[in-house]
């Protein structure tokens, strides 16, 4: 964090205003901090998403002190951690999986700690608002040089519980993890996944995909591609997004619109 | 306003676009402002909304300039206003009552002066867009040090017209401020009014709300809780939410589009 | 650029997260920047809609460098540009007409250059995301002082591709360009073109608007006039916006879902 200017990131499912709050609450406790809205619009309550998200973005941001809230435990038994990384960065939100992807990714979990010194907290803990309450001043006192053991006790964080990819006879289950802003169903697999199950998978090979409907199973057929570019205008594709993810993708339209998947679907080469 | 980083906040219903134009204005006349917008997406004309939103948000920011603007009178004769509190902060907005609860929660007004004099305007002004012509150069000129009674004549500061709950019988019947992003809706009733009207209302109290559809009366059956938590996921509850205000909520769902509440809803201790 | 704190601002229509991450690129390269999110709402590939915010918005910014995407084409052949104006500021983003209107109203275009040198860019460049592997880093870049003709060839700058209004026997027609955030039709055509079609247009004059539906010809009567507050509030009209734009608005509603229009409109003077 270099010369005065902290970097503080905020990644929430609140919206505008309540992620602003929590700006506010920083630049209370860290004038000279950079503030960074790393994301206001995560879908309420979509743990996994955040996590993704976490995991896709934070390597690209400065080190610095990343808060991430989907929470829709607040205010239960869960508890708010700090979690430094190998990267030299701290963590801090709920303990609900949301962190550990990113942790993973950021150079691995060196520790965490419970947020429960009262002396970084606000002074009214509501019941319904610890972005505000505890996690923006845990991470504006960070960020200011108090060290994450000062915080609360050492603790373990949980694992994100995500559903994995399942092998069956030359077909692949895979879970839908989220919706992207475009529509694009975004899969819980990665190019290892696919090549563990088909072995090499050129671009352009032809692939059928499967889904349960209330009325019954559907399946269209889609070319795995480089990019979106590689199929005509209204096509559907599959491609491994910027994050690694593979996605489910129609060219300049919208996938979840259009195939009305809400759940896993089967991955199979050839039509 | 510390060294040379003076704080301005923006809250608009104008969507992202037009509230970074506004920031880009300020920036324009002072350079080294910290700006946050504090919310781009107030529904639009809803300038309730917009004023609970200052009045929730402000305090836990750091004093400084804070815009608001929702303004349905923009081009007619309604003024555009500064208004100093106890606090020690400015704000800048349409004289409308979107600026009058912020006001009395930080510290009362201390004075209002509207924005007349030319010279802390831009040259041109629109007749749809005083948040970028008149409200954001007389922020960044407020910010960058001059005063507010340079801005125009000194003036009086209309209130918000918001009803009020009123009682009758052992029921409240209180009035629907918002909804807000998760779908839950603010109510404009706090603690003391449900204690005036019920005396001493424990969490765990059953409350019966009905409301008036086209289809006739309708009621459901709802605890008082402390937190969304305490009820299982999908049950309805109301609470007090981290502003202060009564809340009808759905745990993990959303309580507008469950119950279609467009008006003033009732409350009655018991079912 | 004053002292150190180069200015730099982002406009997609990527959502908040994916911005941010270009943000969190640019942070990295440039730690001293000052960003601002222009938006990061505009409409899924439209590119005559973020042109026109580009045009209407970035001469209200500092001087800097902007960055503007809307890509349909990532990945494939269209080119990446930065280019520099005739205000001083440099525009960055694909080579698809985006940046052009925005290009003649800061001074008109200087020079233009491809972004094709390797040590501008990410070391790993996805398909998907060149505006985190390639916008980003090359703003940085400029920003902190590599000038333009470093990045890569010279080239043109394709011009944007949108129809003129169209003049036939005391009719104008006139496209659609986009429907802002108040449900408020952006046309095609500025004062200048009525003008030319109408000759003067005072306020106050009925307009006759006819538009083509499935079912056939539909046409409301309107009034031009100054601003929303001259008609009632959910009465029709047409005005000038603040970016000089004829607009067809319904006062404090949705002229967009009220009328069905999505295509374009012709307009006559009188009813």
């Amino acid at each position: 964090m270099p010369g005065g200017r902290p970097f503080i990131s905020l990644a929430t499912d609140f919206g505008a205003a309540y992620t602003a709050i929590c700006a506010g609450v920083i630049y209370n406790i860290a004038p000279a901090a950079n503030v960074l809205v790393l994301s206001d619009e995560i879908t309420p309550f979509a743990v996994t998403e955040g996590a993704m998200l976490l995991r896709q973005a934070l390597p690209y941001l400065p080190a610095g002190v990343h808060v991430g809230i989907v929470d829709p435990g607040v205010g239960t038994s869960r508890h708010p951690v700090a979690v430094e990384t190998g990267r030299g960065d701290v963590l801090i939100g709920p303990d609900n999986g949301l962190l550990s992807p990113a942790a993973e990714k950021l150079g691995g979990l060196v520790r965490a700690h419970r947020l429960e010194n009262p002396a970084y907290r606000l002074r009214e803990i509501s019941t319904s608002f610890h972005g505000r309450d505890i996690f923006s001043p845990a991470a504006a006192h960070v960020a200011s040089g108090v060290p994450i053991a000062e915080l609360g006790p050492r603790t373990e964080l949980l694992p994100l519980d995500v559903p994995r990819p399942v092998r069956a006879d030359r077909a692949l289950t895979v879970p839908l993890l989220y919706t992207d802003r475009y529509g694009s169903l975004i899969l819980g697999a990665e190019r290892p996944d696919l090549t563990e199950a088909f072995g090499d998978l050129p671009y352009g090979t032809p692939i059928t995909v499967s889904w349960t409907t209330p009325e019954g199973e559907r399946a269209i057929e889609v070319l795995f591609v480089e990019t979106f570019g590689c199929v005509a205008r209204g096509e559907p594709l599959l491609w491994i997004d910027s994050s690694g993810l593979l996605g489910l993708a129609v060219n300049q339209g919208s996938a979840a619109a259009t195939l009305g998947i809400t759940g896993p679907v089967t991955l199979r080469p050839g039509y």
